[in-house]
Formats: structure tokens, C-alpha cells, sequence
């Protein structure tokens, strides 16, 4: 079986910094299959990082290895990193990166890259992506054992992103926006499942000067008004029909979103 | 043989859309080769990737199938659908984005997507090019026939994109820019094989305050000067030579361009 | 052994141009793996595609071949060419793209792509990198020789890029920014090993209007002040930490560096 690589990081498409990692990768493993989950994550912004990660892991191949590397730090103390995870292994570094594509799914273990026999032989201060984490990935994709990677990590003492959790009130929940897409929709860090636990249903969605009705998706709502829906990653999302809601809304990471629940019907 | 499967998306390289979409594939098809066509199709512009497809369609692969998502509609009653033409198959919606990949080729079969077996388990009202389609392009790259997909469709019912030819006079073409390449040329609706039907040949081509002359390519006029030529996809296109012509002749998707005709020598 | 073709172009992503020269690889070559590089070269700026291409040099697999195509000379009498370079091969058009990535080592050979055996039976006026460079590097993947390509060419008659090395004075060195990166870090064309050369090390490094230290890396300073390190390129670079040296120091590719000297210690 071929193993595949999939990777995300917030390199751009400026640099070859991706393309050098790719040929790193190719030497060690000539076999790997490699995916771009994404490359424009916002520069050192690990919470959207955080957050793309946890839309593709339901779909990810059974063996993937995650290679990821949003990484502010880099050069710095914090500790490059593998952890396995129900069968997915993520490589980077211990920033809270992996803290939304593991929160609901077992951590089986994880090791900090500690093995210079699977680093460049020469390690730069600013390239941990291709010296260190992109090596480590490929040997991992060639066969080698994760615990061989370094030393073990007691899991529960990865940094983990503070405050991704919306909170939840009797009749409304207060949550954030994490990401904006590509098409302006505007996705909140409140979870299906979560609002699952509350046993009751959104009966309205809104920032500080904007409302917005609940609907199962964008043909809920005339052309050019907006609408809230569980979007396909699994998060309530805010959107326009056939527009762009960030533009038109004035909606960003970090904008306020206030939900108001009904009884379920 | 391992088969291709050839991408083309308005999703950008924001988030990690494109990746999950070839996550599902290699989940289906283990060994299936993907090539991205293009994913900064403008969102929503049928017109603009139905375009791109025409370009790259006499360049690939024999058996490639085209998984193509522009899909303003997604959620709503189009169609879902996969053609085949000539031993390529497409994959996508029924709102004529594939109009003009096909106008100049046979088209054998087309089917509407209705058999569930081949989607995801879940189906979301906002992201059918990760549940329908993609899923649809790797069972067809894993072996699946075409037929086992779902109903047949009647190929002469399918959507067209309106008025994409351009208007033939007796000695003058009206036609229309449908793409401004990454270079900032501006590729018009008229192939090179209209033009020969008429057994004329180009005079000069103008817009509403511009002139260019036609010549051969770039070359055939001094730096920074307008020209229009035969482009490398067999469309009429006017560049600026070592410049932007969309940015300096202020042209743009929709701008009309008359092309007067001179009798063939 | 499955050959890499490693790409690097300035053809951006809007369009289905670098598929479509993809398409015609896979055409050729059913079996090469495919790396691209970079993309998003600014157009037509050979300088920035010569430097992308050495950073890369030192990572690529060892029977690469590379295909780049920045070619402002598109469709006039600048040769389209092949070089060997210790294993890897480059095409690509002879404008001194390859300047830089071939600088520190040998150059065995190279050849004018004049045999049309190994064209696009239809040549066009504007995009060589789909009809000669593309299936150049194909059939040297599919195990073409390069002497079968075309002529042979005297090696030291290769275009080479002007001036791309630095002016070393006796206690400093006037260098240039090649390249901004999409952080913001601005890189110079002064290579680790012309400072070794030089038996002395960097004090400090100043544009006209800005200073900034000397470190090891962006932790060698305080969060948002400007910091002169040795690139994991292996060049000399500006950064800010956690910021974007270009946009706050307004530093741009042709800003000049002064670099001041001191003895080893």
C-alpha cells in the first residue's frame, strides 16, 4: 500500500518552500502519495490551521500521515512533534496545531522529534518544515516506527489552543468565528455535536448588527441575503446566497456570534 | 494503466476544499493520478471554467476523467451529472460548464448521478464536489461504468451556456472576452476554426476606444504595444507585448470585440 | 525508478496552464511524478525564478529533471534548451533562469531543443512551456537521452544572468534583494559560502533608511523588530519576527544591502 502524505501549512505559493519539502519527502520515500490540504493558511495563524485540519480528518485515508506546519515558534523552544491518532499520525510542531483534528477522536501517543538519524543532516533555524518535520513524515511513510522518532510525550501535556469551545448559555450559545472561506462564508467554531448535547435547535443566528435566519443551506434563502446552516465541515457556518458574507456582513476571525436556541420540535 | 483524473474548482487555495475532494478519491481509488487543471476559476463563473476546460481539453490523457466543480446551484434542483465524450468522462453539474469543453467533439452518454451507493454515506446541501462528484470521478477511475452511476440522461437535454459563439457578418466578427489570463491577456469566444469557416482572415480587431493589430504573437510588435493574435488555445486573444492588456486596455470578461475581416489572399 | 519532474513556472494559478502542461507529460510519461515548485514566480522575472530554483537545487532527488518557464522571450530567437548538471537536467528557455541553480556546480552539457521529434506536432507562437518544454522533460523521464533532444551547445555560451553576485570591498559588502518571501523576509543574492570566502563575519546589515542586527534567527531579537540572518537558503536575509520585513521596512527585490564586516573572532 502506497502510503499518503497529506500536507497544510502557511507557506503560500510565493516560495518552493512546499515543493523543496516535496523533494525531501521524495528522496526518503519515493513512494508517497502526497495531497495539499492547503497552503494559504493566514501567516502564523494556527487557529485556521487548527481549524482546516479538523474539516479534512473525517475524509483522510485510513494510514495518512498529516504533515503541518504553522509555526510562529519556529527556532524557538517549542517542541517539533508526532502523535498517532485512531490510525492518522501528525507531524509539526506543538503549538495547539492538532488541538481540533484530535478533540474528538483517542490519542494513542506522541513523541517529541528528538532523533537527529531522522533530521537533515544539517538543521536550519527557520526551515523546520524541511529539515525536521517533512523527514520525519517521510520516514514515518517509509516504515519507520513513530516511538523511533524520539522521545515519548505524555499526551495530555500537548499545548492545546485556549478557548475553541463556544459557550453555552440556557437558551443561547455565544460563539466565535474561526475561519473565513474562499467564498466569504463565515464558519463559527460551534460543532454539530454540540449542539447536538443541548437537545434543543438554532432558531436564529446574529453578530452585533446583523440577523440572520437558520436554514439547511444557501436555497433557504432568496438570492443575495444571508443565511446560517451547518456547513459540510460540520460547524455552523454564516453565509450570503450567491454572495460573499464577510465582504457584505463584515464578518472575520474573531467576530462574536450569538445563537439563539428553541425547544426541539 | 493508472488512471487520471483531471481537477478544475472555483474553490481557490484558501481552505482546504481541493484537498479533501482528493482525500475522498484516494479513500475510492488508491492508485488514481490527479492533476489540478485550475481552482481560482472567478467563484461562481460557469462561463470562465467552462472556458478553461475547452483549453485544456486536446491535451489530455485518453481515458482522463474531468472532475469539474462551478456550482452557484449546489443545494438546489440542477443536476448533478457525468458525460462521456470521445473516452474522456466528465464529472460535475448540469449547468453548462461543460458546453464548451464538448462542442467540437461527439458526446456518447450522460447519466445524472442518482445512485447513492456511489456518494458519500452523508450528503451536505453546500458541498457536493466532496460528496457526489468526487466520489463519482474515483468510482469511474476504480472501474465503475459510466451507465451504473444513474438514470440516463438524454444528451441533447443538457445545459448549454447561452450566446457562447460569436456573431458572423459578412465582413466582421462581433465576439466577446470570456477569460483574462494570469498574464493579463484577454482571450476572446472566437476559435480558430469559426474564423476558417469563413474563409476570411483577420484585419484588425478593436473594442470600443482600442485598436491592435493581428499578427502572428508578441513578436510581431514592439514592447508594450497591443496586438491580437491566435492564442495557444485556438482563441482569438489581444495582449500587450511585455505587458498587462487587461490592466493597460482596460478590458475585462464581457468587453465586445470587433474583428474586421479582410478576403483571404 | 519512477522519474520526479520537478516544475517551476510564472504562470499563477487563474488559468489551466500548468495542468495542461501536465496533461501533456502524462501524455508521454505515464509514470513521472510530478513536484511542483512554484507558480506564482512574479511575470516574466527571470531573476526571482533564478533564485527559487537554486534554493531548491540542494533538495531535489537525484535524477531530477526540472522544468521552468519564465520566458518573457516567448516566440523570438531565444533558444529553448536542456542542460545536465550532476544528475539533474533542467529545460527550459536560455534566458539565465538556470544561472543561479547552476552556479556552485559542474554543468556537463546541454542542447538546443531543435529535434521536433520531441515537440507537439503543432507548435504555437505563445506557450512553448505545453508545446517544447513540457514534452522535453517528458521523454527524458520516459528515458530519451538528452544529446537526442537537439544540438548540442557549447556550455559557456549559456545566457547568463548580470551582476547576480554581490560586490565584496575589504570591510563590507554591497549585496541585493533577490526575492521576497511570502512572509515578508527579504532575501539577498550574498551566499553563505562568498561570506566564508571573504575569512570574516557580519556585524551589521543596513538599507538606506534601516539597521538591523546580525543573529542566528528570529528568536536572536525581540517580537517585531528587524533581524539579519543567514536564510535556510543559504542566503542572507532580512526578516521581522512575527512580522513582514518587506512591507514594514519597505524593502523590495533591487533594494540595495550594506553589509558590514568584522574579523572572525
Amino acid at each position: 500500500m502506497t502510503p499518503t502524505i497529506a500536507l497544510l501549512t502557511d507557506f503560500g505559493h510565493r516560495d518552493a518552500y512546499v515543493g523543496i519539502m516535496k523533494s525531501v519527502i521524495r528522496r526518503i520515500c519515493v513512494d508517497a502519495e502526497l495531497i495539499d490540504l492547503c497552503h494559504e493558511i493566514p501567516p502564523q495563524n494556527v487557529l485556521s490551521g487548527a481549524y482546516q485540519l479538523a474539516t479534512a480528518r473525517p475524509f483522510l485515508p485510513n494510514d495518512c500521515i498529516v504533515l503541518a506546519v504553522v509555526d510562529p515558534g519556529v527556532g524557538t523552544r517549542r517542541r517539533p512533534i508526532a502523535i498517532e491518532s485512531e490510525g492518522i499520525r501528525f507531524v509539526g510542531p506543538d503549538n495547539g496545531l492538532f488541538t481540533m483534528a484530535v478533540e474528538r477522536y483517542d490519542v494513542g501517543s506522541a513523541v517529541q522529534l528528538t532523533n537527529s538519524d531522522y533530521h537533515l543532516p544539517e538543521v536550519s533555524h527557520t526551515f523546520h518544515g524541511r529539515d525536521i518535520f517533512a523527514p520525519a513524515a517521510a520516514h514515518l511513510a517509509a516504515g519507520v516506527a513513530l516511538a523511533d522518532l524520539g522521545q515519548a510525550l505524555d499526551t495530555s501535556q500537548l499545548v492545546r489552543l485556549p478557548g475553541i469551545g463556544p459557550l453555552i448559555k440556557s437558551d443561547s450559545i455565544e460563539c466565535t468565528v474561526v475561519h473565513v472561506d474562499h467564498f466569504g462564508n463565515a464558519v463559527t467554531n460551534l460543532h454539530t455535536s454540540t449542539l447536538a448535547a443541548t437537545g434543543r435547535e438554532v432558531r436564529e443566528v446574529s453578530t452585533s448588527d446583523q440577523k440572520a435566519p437558520f436554514g439547511e443551506g444557501f436555497f433557504s434563502v432568496p438570492k443575495q441575503k444571508p443565511v446560517a446552516y451547518m456547513g459540510s465541515a460540520g460547524y455552523l457556518e454564516i453565509g450570503v446566497r450567491n454572495g460573499n458574507a464577510a465582504a457584505e456582513l463584515q464578518i472575520g476571525q474573531g467576530t462574536l456570534v450569538h445563537v439563539s436556541l428553541s425547544a426541539t420540535t
